[in-house]
């Protein structure tokens, strides 16, 4: 049943609320309720704030990331390792990996993976300027750091092919049991690719940083 | 862990979306990222009604519900019952008792209830310009519909006294089993009160419109 409102104001932004990811009309109306208690100054701020991000958030020429200048931050970092390329679908897969800590290098930001069920074709991505990027002969490793989906699959082999007439190296991200799984409820593929691509214990022992 | 941004603008939105009631940085920014993919038309339409809901809403002069004009549209409205007034805590149960149908008469909001932990007394309501309405001497009746909680209660019986003296009838929702509660399951509470106040079957009978 659709809500009644006495405001058509309230309604407009109930209804503006719910066409954001998950968030239905109850969630909406809460939240435009809490913004109404606000003073207006902050509700400024929050207004100019999203209009501000749509209309002056560019997408890095280097990698495609999210940035605010036309290089981003990472791709002018000069302390960081430009020849190594770590491939992603998403921004949001850039700022995953940045809080690891663990990476130096840079980014390409494909924009998706390959899905003919949705339409998406290797056109549709940033495959090209990847190859262009490999092709300029500056990069000696990229990274494929997609979804181990059947979709990451196709477009991880996808690149492959492209690319394998360089001279880059291509590697993926390790597969095997996630920190902290139990052997018992861990699914058979990953177990199985955990076994045939076991690592020696020395190794582990010196991320864990436990003296020999 | 803080999430590590590429972009200050990015990180601004995060920032007032995460400010919302029920909303963490990790559904801020997937907000943020879907009203990245939005045309700039609908991110402006976005904005624009938050601002203006907070810059042009106003209460009600007579009930103080929200509403676009100075007196709401309930109030304005001459085919309700204006004898008839029901006090709830805030806008949003105008809306609820709205959506039932069921009631023909006006509101009052008081805005809260009287809750000494959270230092609300009766001065920070809307008491007293419902005691100068049912002085006014047009009002029959008030429904009391506040919450079936302590404060909900206290507040019931600062109104009452505030209004004893004067020509009206003072009424609270029933209380009783919710329809399609399970006697099992029932609180004890509750369960005693609707044995008390038990009712004739006719009535029931009644308002399921079933013939005798």
């Amino acid at each position: 049943m659709n809500q009644l409102y006495s405001s058509k104001l309230l309604e407009n932004v109930v209804g503006e609320f719910s066409k954001l990811p998950g968030i239905g009309r109850k969630t909406a109306l809460r939240m435009a309720l809490h913004l109404l208690k606000q003073d207006e100054e902050s509700v400024c701020r929050f207004s100019r704030a999203v209009m501000q991000l749509r209309s002056e958030v560019m997408y890095c020429a280097k990698c495609h990331n999210l940035s605010d200048t036309e290089v981003c931050e990472i791709c002018s970092n000069p302390r960081r390792d430009h020849s190594t390329v770590c491939v992603v679908e998403t921004v949001r897969d850039v700022m995953s990996i940045e809080n690891t800590m663990q990476y130096q290098g840079v980014y390409h930001v494909l924009g998706g993976v390959i899905s003919p069920m949705d339409g998406v074709g290797p056109v549709d991505l940033n495959i090209e300027s990847l190859e262009r990027k490999i092709a300029a002969g500056t990069v000696s490793e990229i990274i494929l750091a997609l979804s181990a989906t059947m979709e990451g699959d196709t477009t991880n082999f996808y690149i492959y092919r492209k690319v394998r007439h360089l001279s880059v190296i291509v590697s993926t991200l390790a597969r095997g049991l996630a920190v902290g799984d139990e052997l018992e409820y861990a699914d058979q593929v990953t177990l199985g690719r955990s076994i045939v691509n076991r690592m020696p214990f020395e190794s582990t022992m010196k991320q864990l940083k436990i003296e020999n």
